[in-house]
């Protein structure tokens, strides 16, 4: 039986495991990509590692997350990853280059190669005949360090494109559809793979549009066929020779299909406040307008900004509606620039802003109180604009710029004036040393890491002990979220490179004692605490595992957790146990000693074994679920050591 | 005896007093200018003053200040800022036009007028043949009201401009060459005037950068001449008509008698942390620099992008630097674009961000810790980049550009080319509707004041009373800085269009009671503080007066106030008084009551009278230095009920 281009993929980059959907497989990752929001962490877990120097084939660094600069914190999280890739021997993209997904793909992707990043919508890259993922920090770490990547093996969701899309419909209307049929969970476990007909009217640019909200779905990966609209993409970069082909065999089969005639689309739109909200945008036409929104990742492509440009040029913007362009790339706006674009948007009354995420990920352009927001980004979560309340919308450039002028939702299609043609740049402007590249090994292993003064670098940990007696600082409910172990927002985020600080934050919201109670037991055994259902639930944040790490939490006892925090527990050496019988949870109270010997063999040995709480006659029969590489990294004491002593 | 052209503006707008230097004298303002960060509060004192429509011929709102919008606050007040425009008739330029002064210069400003602002460098459009002075927001909104603007009759400091600017020398050096010879308090009590053959070869918008940083000077205003570069400046906008001639008469003569010599000038910078710490470039040639950052109020013309944009064309910005470029003005940028100037500079390296003040108000674009920034902006003032202990620089566009290629304070004029010719532009880009005009009466009076959940209206104020019985909340030492009364700063800062809300942060570091006990005491006859010497020393902050006013402050009771914040509280009502004899300063303990009857006749009558300590055998004699005109203010409660009043 022949194979999709998904499976050719995972088997050239298979490493242990079966192609079962649901089973784990290793795969070898040969490129990597970290932006500065999630990078800091990942370059002090490099240093940590001690790593002497990346072992992908390609790992890079990019700066357009955290590009307001209000104070010191931002620009010195750049010097240090600017430091960190000259040292570890990355690619470094500095502010002002613009978004990683875009970038890479000009300069760095690379057809049939395996991509992981430590950003959402790294599966942007799978437009390019890549196997692109998302994952968190240390993932990314552990794959710059030559290590594989697990993930369950996932179903491949063929969707056949035929037909061709209608004036003032794009790319952007095809992942909106995909959303309205299926919604934000509809992905999840699987691969999206795109293939037929209606592919050939759809550019490179507009699969990456497809492929970047494949992460709204919640899919693994978003893949296309590396065919001749890639090769000419990356011909046009000067790149030809980075193009292999590779489309799916024609005896390839999937686990689930789906067809999309593009012919039928019309413009949609995502309602507040989720990406999956979808309906046509003629629905809602009418309701009134205070910000358009073009740009972003999910919108990054020159034509994007040209179509706008051109359905505004010569007209003037509505009052009041704030027009915000948020350019992609340097050299995109270059091209912009050059072909009278930006003219057009600045006169029609555009705000310009840098190149970069910016109000994408709540970095500015938030909008006023109670007022609409109509956006071409991948979402629209509650919130997310930085204003509460907020009323965000998703939508296609071409909805977006008809807003602009008439200062409500609009169906691009009932404008009076007929589609603007734009046409693609034929010579594109290419300087691959827009990016800094990664040093000779010689030169960078001198390199010093530039550490601002909120820059910390992550302590030593110890290996698991044989023996522990820990007090039971916290016991909590049911679902406490990463959010109540250590909070996002403003206040605390500026200190995620600087693991002592953003350490006194934890579990503030549970119980403000804790840190100082914490604090203490570093040196004297360390501690635990205890939980509900659904520990750990919530955002992916690694610092909620770190953090409590990093003040002595030694075991975390709970009914059950949620997966990625879990997860998370085990690469930083905390010890995930469980319940055997729920009802014990009843049995431990906050205060109570938990006693047990001869930990290393009993975790060793297998699952199950028994916590004694101390001057009591109660004994708790508790497990873990440990792979054999797990319990190997738990002995270590986290992924950091268990990494420097391969090296070993 | 002639007349220079400083006192023909001054005797045409004369409304009282005498042109005797420091005397007090009040002119008729014929224009406005707010922007967003003071505007607010002016709007909200024009909506307290029930003001029907603004009574100047021109009254404009900027918004160029807080365009960062992390959450509802900026936009909020952006949208508030609009309503009150198209309430009280004013004009209105929308984010992303860009900066107020050249914006204003190029749509509003008109030679023979006065304009003022409430901005510190509304100073620039001296360069049009105005008279143009920063001052406070109530002084604004009471010119916006009719009111004459009172100001001591300045000296005028005739400064004779003779030679040409040699190659890489352009005209913020002249400034820097005046600051670098008289400091940062040389201008005070002065109206700076250019005058000589040295001004045939700079454009208006060079003498709106001389003109700018005449505010660093300390200067009550800069004058230049309107000529017939004015004329060409004017006509290019297609304003020629509202060219007239105003030069100096032949006989006429200056307080002070100054010169400087283009030909004999170099490249400047100011080191930091003053604008007056002004060296050759020269002499610091070397150090190496984080930051160049072009743009700015300071540096706002086509000519100082261009430049930076020939000097860095087809070469690459040093590694490591951040290339900052800042456009000032929506047409502007238009310009740059058009002529290739702005793909010139991105793709050196640099960094585009939205037409406005930003970094240089410390609205992003901080420099890392410990890192040289160089800047065209005006100000260097300690942490006013956003980095605590920064290190900032100001020099010419032409040594920032020179120093983004080399990566360290350059002199240009080392540079291995030669210096490129910059073509001034024949059209510029022209569309005097980029700003919204007033709307007519008719439309105007119906329209609500759009406020968010953060902007809430000055509460009406009572007027003096007669009998006072009011407690001591504070006893206070000598140099109690207006930060002391009402810090500044990002977590106070964004509540300055919400009275009730900033002022519970009144007098917080002195002692954090006082905002309970203040407000306790509101309606039961009000609180008197007493301090020492210059009390309300630093910022002009009217937040200051006005929030303990709120709180019920009646009376301010020190050994001497520092000049402006004594203005501040006669205009919001507060009676500031002085010890006749200072010690008995020693005589009034915290938690005194003071007591007084018949006060309204004693402040009419004369300077002196009687404070009585409650239950104490304690007189206390005080003085105020009201004119007739403050007394009727502090009897009516305040300049806004004055106002009011006036109208009925």
């Amino acid at each position: 039986m022949g194979f999709n281009v998904t499976q050719k993929l995972i088997q050239s980059h298979l490493v242990s495991g079966e192609m079962v959907p649901g089973e784990e497989i290793g795969l070898k990752i040969d490129q990597t990509l970290t932006q500065d929001a999630t990078g800091t962490l990942v370059m002090l877990e490099l240093e940590a590692m001690g790593l002497e120097r990346a072992k992908t084939e390609v790992s890079a660094q990019y700066v357009d997350h955290n590009l307001i600069q209000e104070d010191n914190k931002n620009p010195d999280d750049h010097l240090f990853l600017y430091s960190a890739t000259r040292r570890f021997g990355l690619y470094h993209s500095r502010p002002g280059n613009g978004v990683s997904h875009p970038v890479h793909m000009q300069y760095l992707a690379k057809p049939g190669k395996t991509l992981l990043g430590s950003d959402s919508h790294t599966c942007a890259n799978g437009c390019m005949g890549m196997l692109a993922m998302g994952a968190g920090g240390v993932d990314v770490a552990l794959a710059i360090a030559g290590e594989p990547f697990y993930v369950k093996m996932p179903k491949v969701w063929g969707i056949k494109l035929t037909g061709e899309l209608p004036d003032w419909v794009s790319a952007k209307d095809v992942i909106l559809e995909l959303l309205r049929r299926y919604d934000v969970k509809g992905g999840v476990g699987k691969v999206i793979e795109y293939y037929g007909p209606g592919l050939e009217n759809l550019s490179a640019m507009d699969r990456h549009v497809i492929a970047n909200m494949g992460a709204e779905l919640g899919a693994t990966g978003t893949v296309f066929p590396s065919d001749q609209e890639v090769k000419s993409y990356l011909k046009a970069q000067g790149r030809e020779d980075d193009w292999i082909e590779l489309i799916a065999d024609k005896d390839a089969t999937y686990d689930i299909d789906e067809e999309i005639n593009l012919s039928e689309l019309e413009p949609l739109i995502a309602k507040p406040s989720s990406p999956g909200n979808v309906v046509p945008v003629r629905e809602i036409a009418g309701t009134s307008i205070y910000q358009s929104y073009v740009g972003s990742s999910a919108n990054p492509g020159y034509r994007d900004f040209a179509i706008a440009a051109e359905i505004v040029k010569g007209r003037r913007v509505h009052d009041g509606v704030s027009f915000d362009i948020n350019p992609t790339s340097r050299h995109m706006l270059t091209d912009l620039v050059k072909e009278s674009h930006i003219a057009s948007l600045i006169q029609a009354g555009a705000r310009m802003h840098q190149a970069g995420c910016n109000g994408c990920i709540g970095m500015g352009q938030a909008p006023a109180t109670g007022k609409n927001s109509l956006r071409t980004t991948p979402r629209n979560f509650p919130g997310r604009s930085g204003t509460k309340e907020d009323s965000v919308y998703l939508c296609s450039p071409e909805t977006a710029a008809a807003s602009a002028l008439t200062g409500q939702i609009t169906d691009p299609r009932t404008m009076d004036f007929s589609y603007p043609k734009v046409k693609e740049m034929k010579n594109p402007t290419v300087d691959k040393n827009v990016l800094d590249h990664p040093l000779p090994y010689e030169e960078a292993k001198n390199v010093t890491l530039e550490k601002g003064p909120n820059i910390a670098s992550i302590p030593a940990m110890d290996e698991l002990p044989d023996e522990l007696e820990v007090p039971v600082l916290l016991k909590m409910s049911d679902n406490i979220s990463t959010d109540e172990i250590l909070a996002g927002g403003a206040r605390v985020l500026p200190y995620r490179s600087n693991l002592p600080e953003i350490s006194k934050f934890t579990f503030e919201i549970v119980d403000d004692t804790y840190y100082s109670r914490a604090k203490k037991t570093v040196d004297h055994g360390g501690h635990a605490i205890v939980g509900g259902y659904n520990y750990g639930q919530g955002s992916s944040r690694e610092h909620a595992a770190l953090a409590p790490r990093y003040l002595g939490l030694k075991i975390a006892l709970v009914k059950d957790f949620a997966r990625i925090h879990w997860q998370n527990l085990v690469n930083f050496g905390v010890l995930p146990l469980t319940f055997v019988h729920e009802k014990d949870y009843e049995k431990i109270e906050q205060g109570d000693t938990l006693v047990v010997s001869d930990l290393r063999n009993k975790v060793k040995a297998g699952k199950n074994f028994t916590l004694d709480v101390k001057g009591k006659d109660i004994s708790i029969e508790v497990m873990h679920v440990l792979s054999e590489r797990q319990k190997d990294i738990m002995l270590q004491g986290g992924i950091i050591n268990w990494v420097k002593n391969q090296k070993k």
